[in-house]
């Protein structure tokens, strides 16, 4: 169901698109449904789209919405998975997909990009020069770094090469009210200033528009090593998985899948991931599964290996591992199918991506279970077990009455006791519309009193993304729209 | 000269002595005079020094300067060399030196640490689990934790671990009207509304106290080799910097010192660091030199020396190396004497840690020598090369006006070209009072306007380090005292 606006702005639209014409203003019904939404389909219809030309066009368009009292949302892709780009309350939708250079400077290690640069496409100009881009989200093949940088994205690799954040040198741009600004310039240092740079990371486009960005480029390693194990129990990974962290090994990659995912993807796929052999007579139905990679220099490579089977031979049932690339990408599969398959469950999920200190792993464990039990909802988890970041699923029937309830005081239940553990209800999702609810439990009435007085000093007619992460919306009151977005069609 | 505050506040001192009593509340001039100035010895004397207990007691402290307009200055050991600590209004200054609780979680790979804990004892605990904190001040010794993370501080070994920043995961703390807050927490990913935490980090004591932080913890490395090349100019020397960055290998050190700043040790040492056999008959009377070090992997390092010994071959006049600590340390006695060196060109000196991006390091070089010519004043350069951070030294003596003036006309001649270059005024340092004349050549009036508003926002009473960064001090005009500091023993 399409969202309407509550409050127009007929005569500030018009003027707008006097100023820019029709080749840049867009306010047929199909183009401004098709930026209703992001990846959570839930659509709030703006009054028009807009592709600027040139940072002129934006800085007119953000003057304009000052004056006419209009609010801004500005998108790349639509990949998010929380609606911070979705027109919460009408106006307008600023696209900036068009606006994707990407040069790159390989003597510095450095690009400066657009925001609509497709992130999957930055790394392919840097593999050129044999340097990458190693932030990762899942969405890599479609979704802008400008999103990247509004959302502080995460992603597999975070386990060894951090977030956005740690590969953002400097951002151009605009102030809510118009004014261009840049925060820090192609260097490696600077601390000139306060830092509006990493303010404006992960603000969700809230406190400003960024129209440029210098990025940081690392060398590509030099060789790749793949590993899947597979343990008895839940527990057992993730003992493992301090076990793991224990022996100084730096994975580039340490996923966890939990037995309940496992189970969707096998159920998926027809088949069994490990066969009773390698699981033993004794051995689990569904075993708990982790997926590592190892990267860096081959004879590194070579000695952290066999710290590896040392560590799989005290710890896990079975230990797979390959070096060859097509073999890995077999490894991988479970993991790059387990998503979808959990739809087995109710045609609908909570995807929580929370974070918990390391000495939390075994009670988030329990945690998820006492949340199945006490909903009767299935709770797959899996997730980037060495930073803690675990993506906790609650699937439901969106039709069931009950199970929305369900899921809802189960969400809840998840975020109270995440936070209790000294976690966060984000790791790398953001807030946007989805997490908006948990806000207050995260933070003291003073910590967002502080973030709230920023947003009034930096946009004091509240033009930007008019409603996002301070205002509570309960997103699964919404149903989503039917729609077929670039990212499904595998 | 002891520069006496404008305005005073006996009776909001007196109350909070009344309330806190003497043990933590200090008006003897000696300790006053003591918490007068950090490294650069201009000394304004507060009214009181105070060392809270606890968070509540500095709660209060707050609340009352708040009630009672009295600027409060907090500060650690006084290492900075910007006067970030000083009070230049006077008022009160926060001692943390006794907050230096250190907890180490060797299995998270990150430590608890109260702000006054000294970063090399950091290091010392964290080394007792194959543990280290990569950012290296040369205070490192004496600087605390607290002071690193106010002024993002750099290092060394930045080249190849990055700065402060890059190892701060959670800050607790207090709003500066005393509200206690805290961003994020002991966990590796978060993205839970504004991150105040970064904004924190480098806002030089103005946006908040520092009660604890998270610091992030990275696995020492296996093993380390030291290089020392002499190059026939400083040009050739920078061109070598440049072709070592596009041969990939990231060095964990990469020090240019320009063939001034050679000079200037090699007229302390009484003799050259290079033998005339060694630099060839046709050799330069003072090399340009670079120091070097890898580290990680033995079989990593074995390889990339091989590409650093190829690439000296092609443009160093002189390749030493080792891989033995106390050899290394010989290699290092040029860096740790240099700037002591420099005395000889004059009794003051001003040292302006600038950055410029990759493509300018050439012409920066002709900007000291045109510096240096303007002004007829020596300009020893060392830096950070690999960042781009250069410590250009414009030395003078004071009691001379026109070496005075002409310094000053050097530093402002410097930062306004090292601007138009796409470079910072600072890259390291911070602003404090030392760069503030050069804050508006950086940045708009936009992009300050913006910084101002987000200090009203959080500090509506500018209780904080008032008068710190935004307002003009040319502390040129101003003497240094005499003083001894625990760092100038050696």
């Amino acid at each position: 169901m399409v969202i309407e606006p509550a409050v127009r702005h007929p005569g500030a639209t018009a003027a707008l698109l006097a100023e820019l014409g029709p080749q840049k203003v867009f306010t047929e019904h199909a183009v401004r449904l098709a930026h209703a939404h992001d990846n959570t389909r839930i659509a709030f219809l703006p009054e028009a789209v807009v592709k600027p030309a040139d940072e002129a066009d934006l800085a007119y368009l953000l003057r304009l919405a000052n004056e006419r009292d209009v609010p801004v949302y500005v998108r790349g892709a639509g990949t998010g998975t929380t609606g911070a780009s979705a027109p919460l309350r009408g106006g307008w939708v600023v696209s900036l997909t068009h606006w994707d250079k990407i040069e790159i400077d390989a003597d510095a290690g450095m690009a400066r990009v657009q925001p609509g640069a497709i992130t999957g496409k930055i790394n392919e100009e840097a593999a050129k020069h044999g340097l990458f881009f190693p932030p990762d989200p899942s969405s890599v093949k479609h979704c802008t770094i400008g999103g990247n940088i509004a959302t502080n994205a995460g992603g597999l690799r975070a386990a060894k090469y951090g977030v956005t954040r740690d590969y953002v040198y400097a951002l151009e741009g605009l102030l809510p009210t118009g004014e261009p600004v840049k925060w820090a310039g192609p260097v490696r240092k600077y601390v000139s200033g306060y830092n509006l740079r990493d303010l404006w990371i992960g603000s969700e486009g809230t406190l400003g528009v960024i129209t440029s960005a210098v990025i940081k480029l690392v060398p590509l390693p030099k060789s790749r090593r793949t590993f899947q194990c597979a343990f008895r129990t839940d527990e057992d990974a993730l003992r493992a998985c301090v076990a793991l962290l224990r022996t100084r090994v730096v994975t580039s990659v340490c996923e966890f899948l939990d037995t309940q995912t496992v189970a969707c993807a096998e159920h998926r796929a027809g088949k069994p991931v490990f066969s009773r052999d390698e699981l033993g007579p004794d051995g689990p139905a569904t075993p708990a599964v982790m997926l590592l990679e190892l990267d860096g220099h081959p004879a590194q490579i070579a000695e952290e290996s066999r710290t590896l089977r040392e560590w799989a031979g005290e710890h896990a049932l079975v230990l797979r591992e390959t070096d060859d690339a097509a073999e890995a990408e077999k490894l991988w599969h479970l993991r790059r199918t387990c998503s979808q398959a959990m739809f087995m469950h109710g045609n609908a999920k909570l995807n929580e991506d929370i974070v918990v200190p390391l000495r939390s792993y075994l009670p988030l464990l329990r945690l998820t279970r006492e949340v199945k039990e006490a909903t009767g909802l299935a709770t797959p988890t899996f997730g980037h077990a060495a930073d803690g970041n675990f993506h906790v699923h609650i699937m439901y029937n969106r039709e069931d009455p009950d199970q929305c309830r369900k899921a809802e005081a189960g969400i809840l239940m998840l975020m109270k006791a995440v936070v209790d553990m000294g976690g966060a209800i984000t790791g790398e999702h953001g807030v946007g519309l989805a997490k908006s609810p948990f806000l207050a439990i995260q933070h003291s009435p003073a910590e967002i009193g502080a973030m709230l007085a920023i947003k009034r000093a930096l946009d004091p007619r509240d033009i930007l993304g008019r409603g996002q992460i301070f205002e509570v919306t309960n997103i699964w009151e919404h149903t989503p729209i039917k729609v077929t977005m670039p990212w499904d069609k595998h």
